[in-house]
């Protein structure tokens, strides 16, 4: 399997990868946490234009179906904002999970850990998805989730509880730290 | 372990790496065989300028690093011309055997199964490693191959050689068809 976490930014996706990997590893299911700010900075010549998101985002899905071929579980969060190349990856997985944050950008924008919505309303930061461009929303998620709304709690049970009806292999830690 | 094969276009890189998979999984070893072609097949888009080429060399060498993590022989078998990026690999990965075919210029061109040096005569193809395009040979292979002298059997054997010699993990068939 590939759990795929996509969204605006600052909606969640790596922390609530966090909390998979944590689960996952007390289940001792091997998996790999693919987010986006550490593989920009392997990649760190790939650009913000459509083309070069495009890329990233098939990168990611190609190599993710490989390692879903030989029994790892990729974590994936990543924006992964064009829905062209997010379909790329369903399809190259054998059993792709999309988890669409659907967070308002109000909330997200307010969050701003690391300040770069204000860097992008100030022009300071181009082509910010949400902001300067586009995010694609998925229209076919496995599953949806408001983390504006939700715990970080309730939005890892919902995720696992998708996951327990999905698959029987699954066996879960509910208690989570 | 990563095995990385390098060398000029037709110097045998495809060949060599599919007798290895053979053994491989005759042994009942996981591996993966990463081949440019294949991978240039997904990544379409990706161009052959010296920061093209080094990119994508990187990009193999990662994610070679994560499928040996997982217990995965990655068997590469790419012409990476530039030192700078086959370093890049041999530092992700653990344990990098780097394979080098010496097999000279003239060799490779008189072979030429596709063609592709005669494009690149004609200015057909440009930046093509070995006309158009400098090809670095590596200082530090773990081994060199001739493959103008040495059959694709011998080659093979020899491989297997330093792989036994290397690991005590690896159980081989001698038989090769």
């Amino acid at each position: 399997m590939v759990i795929w976490i996509t969204g605006l930014p600052s909606s969640g996706k790596t922390t609530l990868a966090q909390q998979l990997v944590i689960l996952f590893e007390k289940n001792r299911i091997p998996c790999e946490h693919i987010d986006s700010d550490q593989i920009r900075k392997v990649f760190s010549n790939t650009g913000y234009s459509k083309s070069a998101r495009n890329e990233h985002t098939k990168m990611v899905g190609y190599w993710a179906s490989r390692l879903e071929h030989f029994g790892v579980v990729p974590i994936v969060s990543l924006i992964s904002p064009y829905e062209e190349s997010r379909n790329y990856a369903r399809r190259a997985c054998s059993d792709f999970f999309e988890i669409h944050l659907t967070t308002a950008l109000t909330v997200c924008e307010s969050r701003d850990p690391k300040g770069l919505y204000k860097k992008a309303r100030n022009g300071e930061i181009r082509e910010f998805t949400g902001i300067s461009a586009p995010y694609e929303a998925p229209t076919n998620a496995e599953l949806e989730l408001d983390t504006g709304t939700l715990s970080i709690c309730d939005s890892t049970r919902l995720i696992v509880n998708h996951l327990n009806t999905r698959s029987g292999k699954y066996l879960w830690n509910s208690c989570l730290k």
